[in-house]
């Protein structure tokens, strides 16, 4: 549902957000998720369907941006290349891209009988981040099954926070995990949906500033922060029915390192951040019956309303992220608090006005 | 001499400003200007001479990082390729990048006898933004001449603000220019040093972000803000003597971007946003006398901290363009304001407490 | 004409030679050259103009691909980011390309008059070769005037070998030059033509492989090879009007590599080798109406038999340097040789039939 | 033990094999291999240990190049990112690369307790070839087991053509596999090596070209050549005691495309071709003592030798695949010829002199 408020938008001016405000406002774009959260096992699986189409025969133009490459995602090198995505997209643990990997192109061949056998095989993107502080990740206990399951059960309509590969992530040391918003804008009057996705396990706790209150040093001086290197990442799905081209949308994958800079990372070193855009304006047939066509395009003339309308989503989506995760105990024992939790934790000490404006604007 | 005031550091802990607070900091870096600001003529030349040694001979590790490649910068492909910097390097607008490229070749061919001669050619580097607001562009007067005498004249001392290169540049819609800072950290004992100077002409006024004050907006409102398309650029020339590798250098240069945007930029469309990084702890010899060597090196475990520092000093020095720079005319007579002048205009009629901190702060 | 013989293809079966069997057998496109041949200068400027078309206004779909990346070429930065050619291209020595950047900039002012004064400023692009073996490169003679009239003078017609920018230049240590073929396809029943022009300057006596005959080490073990290092180059244009976008472009580019290691070369370390792709099927306005439109399209699918042809048509070009180059002096007073001088020196003393057969298959 | 008879080099002159002729013949480099082959079961596994030392806490400078990304490799992200490699590397069919990096990351647990706990993930390297023209590549039967037992038995001495990862791969519309080869060079008077090792299921037949020798072309009008499309692909793997650095290193494996199209073929659409090149000279240590150290190095300036070399190690690896592989039925049941068995068949009704010479050349 994104936000529960409006989002403080700085960036764009001439979008609107969706009915939704999740990536599935973009017409076609489903979501699953599967939730493991007892004993040891913190952790799950987020599927990000693009299309209702089968997906293997209609290609979409898409594009991978690595911002900082820390990161075990698959099929980027693919994408890069041939500019298209033929599968869904599988968010997941990083001990679990492995079994996800089988798991998506198992499906894909049972869809596609040709996969293998009279046409080539296929590219899963699988992308992870490392849920191993709440979650015991060397215990590899995600099946084949459960991703099955996952991409069989998407919908319109899911949950945000501490859900699906969310479930054991971290976002600046405070409880992270899933996030999403959409926004609407009028091209030429039509409407068009850009919507995000993203897996929010990044940043240090003293760099978080929100809406111009640096909320981070606040709660670092509080809480003492713990000195830990960053071992997080995030990973961000941008969808959209602009009939961008592949070039296109890795610029506009670039421009999702501002929405996630905003809030006050720097790209750490082992921050696996890493962008995949998609649209869905064209599709790109398995077997083309003519090799000439014409294709819907969008000029880069006004792109800067694009790039401000990404940058804007995907902070929201992060935002999205802090406000609905919820507090879960790490391996060792310690709270990973929810930023709610956190910020009341210190108000009970210092009842700080700007604070309290920043709870009432975040709906906390 | 960088910003007048401390800057207010949110990112780098372990780092505090070099005595001069410029890049020239970093031993062996000079800098050299030309100024030309009268009449339609508002533009320049800065150099920035990498090491006093002979550096076509003893070339520099270093890393070229396009942000957004809407520019026309020489010399990229080839340090791309072998990792290496074997000129000074010239900033100057658009149409006087052909002109400085036949300079600085001139240059190394006076120093270098063999150049052309008994060995290669030599890969000049000009790095550019465009003036055309302020600066007749279409008038490209800059001479050979200009241009060698620049770089004969370098110092550790320089001006910042509307001078050389950045006379006739902007800076979110403000009076932008030329801008440095630096930074001193310790590693296993010893004092390393890291700068930056910016060639600022970037940003939308709306966008200003300084201190977690959203100043561009409040001035927007007052000035009807102008309605046109970002066509400027920023460069960031970072120089450090921490031996980092060509490979490390293109990490450290992607983090410009984070200092870059945490004024409020996005990474416009036609903003051409390029980094050039270099190292002067190794040297790499034109003529080696042996294959095999031995170079000083440093891990990538700690290098968050030097991301950290990046960040800081890049957005220091962006900072320092707007606190330097004063109040030029543009082609069509209308003041383009130094961030001074604005802020005095809007308080004029405001007495926004919040602004008047800033003033107070940036000490202006 | 491109070869005056048949090429024997080896990797192109359904593509035949166009009408002049140069790159300005795809519509539009035309070159023009100025040649230096007397005293110390033997250089020049070779011009490819996209389009008959303000290239500006209508700017083409474009890629560039660097092979290895020791070179001095100016705008590919731009070109890689905004997928577009927005000026003609000027081909040169490498100490020229200053001048060659100023005055095609000039050219572009004075043809769009609003270039750095309403609208942005522009993206020349100048390609260049070091030419210091046979020409006195240090002697820097090439005027903005000779680089504006080789602009003016461009045509469908044009010379090939020591001629233009080819006039130094060197290729397997025989004389090279500028060389050019022609390619025309059908698809869906229609015909599309790919032109190549290259300047060649690359490659070592001993690899040359011409059809399967290793008469590189033939002539080397007869004049005793020069043990210089390679400083050579080789810069590609390929020209077409399918409707390649910049990302199949740059595909197509990649596969020019093949072309030009297929007669034995390695990819040296002093080589730059920098490929530069323009369809001219669909046109990019700099003042579009629409945000969105209609493009043409071609899919990837059967992309396998253009790229054969591109390894094809690119192949033969640096035959048609190796051909149509004659014998010049180099700056120590030895002979470059023409390889049909070479040919027939070593053949005074050999009569191989093996060379033989070669010399009749290329008509020299 | 690559070929069995000399290799005709025409590119490296200052190099020699290594005493095995195998990548092993890098000191520290074995490999291991599990080949299933009966039923409709034709594939396996080739793993490639960098190091007898723990790989994770001692890294290695690496680089991956993508020649062509039509592949699905995992991996390559980070070691672009971070330039080192961390795992050993597992080889297989394309759809047993989830089985493959599940099992990969659990083994490098187990030896790393502090992987997942205390520590960071690891980033475990698979690269793989589409074997389903011969092997039912829908019927994925490999186990972690089977992985594991294959990481666990690696040894200097392995066998190349139809086992491990290569039984079910064609190369050149013949019987592909696995290939290998070596190469030892002298350095300021110290020998150093160069091992390939090549995965190859690339080409169609009528390319194939062999010492001069259009044997494809030949081959193909006698045999009717299939029309299929290349779905094939060629993965290179380089090892080397060279102190080469993560630049140096991208630089060496981008001269393996040469070594690969020598033989005739053109990167085809379909064909994935990557190269992963390693120094085990440098160690990178996972817990440094200290950030700051010294390395060793090589100078770029020689750099041509070690390129001629990577192209002779590597076109002589992939010779060594079609000299080593036998003759297997396809899953329609047609024979896939090895290159013996297919020219002798081509022998029986043409008796050609130049086809007669190459099998004494190759020994087959």
């Amino acid at each position: 549902m994104g936000l529960s408020k409006p989002f403080l938008d700085t960036i764009s001016t001439d979008s609107v957000r969706g009915p939704l405000n999740l990536i599935t406002d973009v017409p076609g774009v489903t979501v699953g998720q599967t939730t493991f959260n007892s004993g040891t096992h913190h952790t799950g699986i987020t599927v990000v369907k693009p299309t209702t189409d089968n997906v293997f025969l209609n290609k979409l133009p898409a594009a991978a941006h690595v911002i900082n490459g820390f990161g075990k995602s698959t099929g980027l090198v693919q994408i890069n290349e041939l500019g298209t995505l033929e599968t869904p997209i599988v968010l997941t643990n990083t001990f679990a891209v492995g079994t996800a990997e089988t798991a998506l192109a198992e499906d894909m061949m049972a869809e596609n009988p040709a996969i293998g056998d009279t046409t080539s095989t296929v590219n899963p993107v699988i992308m992870e981040c490392n849920d191993g502080d709440i979650n015991d990740i060397r215990d590899v206990f995600i099946t084949k099954e459960d991703v099955l399951k996952t991409l069989h059960h998407t919908g319109q309509s899911f949950e945000e926070g501490t859900v699906g590969a969310g479930v054991g992530m971290s976002c600046y040391d405070l409880k992270g995990g899933i996030g999403s918003a959409s926004r609407v804008i009028k091209i030429d009057g039509k409407s068009f949906t850009m919507g995000a996705l993203v897996l929010s396990n990044y940043g240090f706790l003293r760099d978080l500033n929100i809406y111009n209150v640096p909320v981070g040093e606040k709660l670092a001086a509080f809480n003492a922060e713990k000195k830990q290197k960053e071992k997080g990442s995030i990973v961000t799905i941008l969808a959209t029915d602009i009939p961008f081209n592949s070039r296109q949308l890795t610029r506009i994958a670039k421009r999702a390192s501002v929405g996630i800079t905003r809030t006050g990372a720097f790209i750490g070193n082992g921050s696996g951040e890493i962008v995949l855009a998609f649209s869905t304006a064209n599709r790109i047939s398995h077997y083309p019956k003519t090799e000439l066509s014409s294709q819907a395009a969008i000029t880069d003339d006004k792109i800067d309303r694009y790039f401000r309308m990404t940058v804007s989503v995907v902070e929201e989506a992060i935002l999205s992220v802090l406000t609905h995760a919820t507090t879960l105990n790490d391996r060792k024992g310690n709270p990973r608090l929810s930023l709610q939790d956190a910020l009341q934790g210190y108000q009970t000490h210092y009842q700080d006005p700007e604070v309290a404006r920043l709870q009432t604007q975040l709906g906390i």
